[in-house]
């Protein structure tokens, strides 16, 4: 049996509306032998950087060839241009805003192009809803197919957005919480293999031993914090059964230092 | 390949609980070789309105064959009949409450069954939850090609429920807001051909010129307030990056003016 | 054609998050040919009752031979094992913590083993993912026809946790509410073939008549209250168009009694 070629989604849509069952329309009236997979519709609204974090974390994930459209659009129908890009394998249907910019961060052996056939697109481009018009149309061809070149001209250079960095001084490293999660469990951007018998400051709070679980062992910290080599490759911060972020309102960006 | 048939569902179950997912064992019981679709269960409880706009402005981007299961019930287990509808080649299976009454707004030229046949409905039918005995099981069955005329007898009339409707009244247009999406649009339901060089009315804002994208564009007005041709086919109202709907405190109904 | 095996999702991960997403991704890795349905992933955080119930109200609409993962693990990465079980031609990947303890409920004719064999896993197993890491690509495997011995030990005794039971106590049964679902219907423990021509009892409440639908027929009773054989098969406390469980401040636990 040919194996299916399989879409995901990641959009700030939301499940409310009817928005995300439309482009499940629109691609299977162009290829309905194609598997749709929803990474999330509920990235907050136009925040790129939310979207560019999720992405990177789900798409390795997928089996190679897998297409993701990626679509937190605050420019809809503005100046920035609709991507088809190639990278390890994977392809990505995107607006040029800098969703990319996570998942591009180690390299950039990258194919582009801007995605200009009209005959991949839908009859009437709307203003404003580009996924269903553009994105998802482009994505559906490509399922069936068709060739990056196809799409429209080589880009060489593509948008990036700040993203936050992780780095050394002296003996220590300096990070940040890049994401909180439904359980609030601080997600940095300090990687796991960095953190071996460190101990770990955020905020006034003081780790001094890395966990293995939640369930606490032998580990006393205030407010029951514990740090634990985190899921996504990186360095999490949690209370166990209890959420971190809120408990100690920890945002986005908040400073963490591994000594 | 045999191309799989298509069966969307759209509920005011929410998403927290396990009907939805109940919805789809039964489906795949009786039809393992279908796809099914969520456009969303997200719908307003008891929401009739919300349900029939979401449904008209979703089924048309799907395939001719395509059988929608449409289902906010406030009535379920009383008095109303459950529908099988076949409409520009589009099935519906519904509650006859009025949740075709957007899908049907342009003309009546549909065929309709009431469904009886006890042999496509779950075994024990319970008092509350005719989503999964009734109507799943006959979209199930429907998609295994069972025929329209088997599941019952034919219904000339369905119910509908009031609507909003544009009018025009001397040089102007009036019409309603008919819903807020989740960024804070508001989608209106005066046709994107009606308003081209046209200048807009809401509560006390004047919007003087139609935008093309929500990057502003040489457009002033109170408030950063915008009027584009919508992706529903309809004028809508946005703010740029932000909630047009709270921040002006607009409600569904809210009256529209072009002129 | 080779019907698909079906894997079904749920758990405490939430939409918001792109979690959902990478269990498929990882899911179809092993699989491509599976089909993967979500019963919901807004159980309550760490909340295992509740995943209990919805998979116990849920499982039996799917096929026999469904894989069912059901991962709320509030103890991820610490001493609970892993399972595989079997029972009534279902199969369950879930943590050793009382999720199934409402499944098991009628008997325990259950064949159980602990998930143990590494090639069944993903190359590295996170302190906090086990769901993508283990109990996922265990499923996948199964779904690919792996035997349940393959996957490690047998084991006979599996964790329970307290869950709700109604009694007989001289003329009366005792129950209580057991969940409350979106439109606040308030879903007990007390089986409808138990309730015809009975009384009911919620806090200061009777009820003297069950109710066949939601639209009140000849019924009285304050705060327009009524009782219904509910679709789970057990009682239902509810007011038409209106949440019973919030208008009335009932928790889980609420006792109620028929008589």
């Amino acid at each position: 049996m040919k194996k299916k070629k399989i879409i995901t989604l990641l959009t700030d849509f939301g499940g409310n509306d009817f928005f995300s069952g439309v482009l499940k329309g629109v691609i299977l009236n162009i290829n309905p032998n194609v598997e749709i997979i929803d990474i999330t519709h509920n990235i907050s609204s136009f925040n790129i950087h939310e979207g560019a974090l999720k992405l990177a974390w789900s798409y390795k994930y997928f089996p190679r060839g897998t297409i993701h459209v990626a679509v937190v659009d605050p420019g809809v129908g503005g100046g920035r241009c609709p991507l088809m890009v190639k990278y390890q394998n994977h392809f990505f249907v995107v607006p040029d805003n800098g969703i990319l910019s996570y998942v591009l961060k180690e390299n950039n052996n990258f194919k582009a192009v801007e995605i200009k056939e009209k005959k991949y697109m839908l009859k009437n481009i709307s203003c404003n809803f580009h996924a269903r018009d553009i994105f998802c149309p482009a994505a559906a061809h490509l399922s069936k197919n068709a060739k990056l070149k196809n799409f429209g001209p080589e880009i060489k250079k593509i948008q990036k957005i700040k993203i936050y960095e992780s780095g050394q001084y002296e003996d220590e490293i300096h990070g940040n919480v890049v994401y909180i999660d439904k359980f609030g469990n601080c997600i940095t951007n300090i990687e796991n293999n960095l953190i071996k018998n460190k101990k770990i400051r955020i905020k006034n709070f003081y780790i001094k031993k890395i966990s293995s679980s939640y369930e606490i062992q032998n580990v006393k910290s205030r407010a029951n914090l514990l740090a634990i080599p985190g899921s996504s490759g990186c360095l999490e911060i949690a209370i166990p059964k209890a959420n971190a972020g809120s408990l100690l309102n920890i945002k986005i960006g908040e400073k963490i230092i591994v000594k």
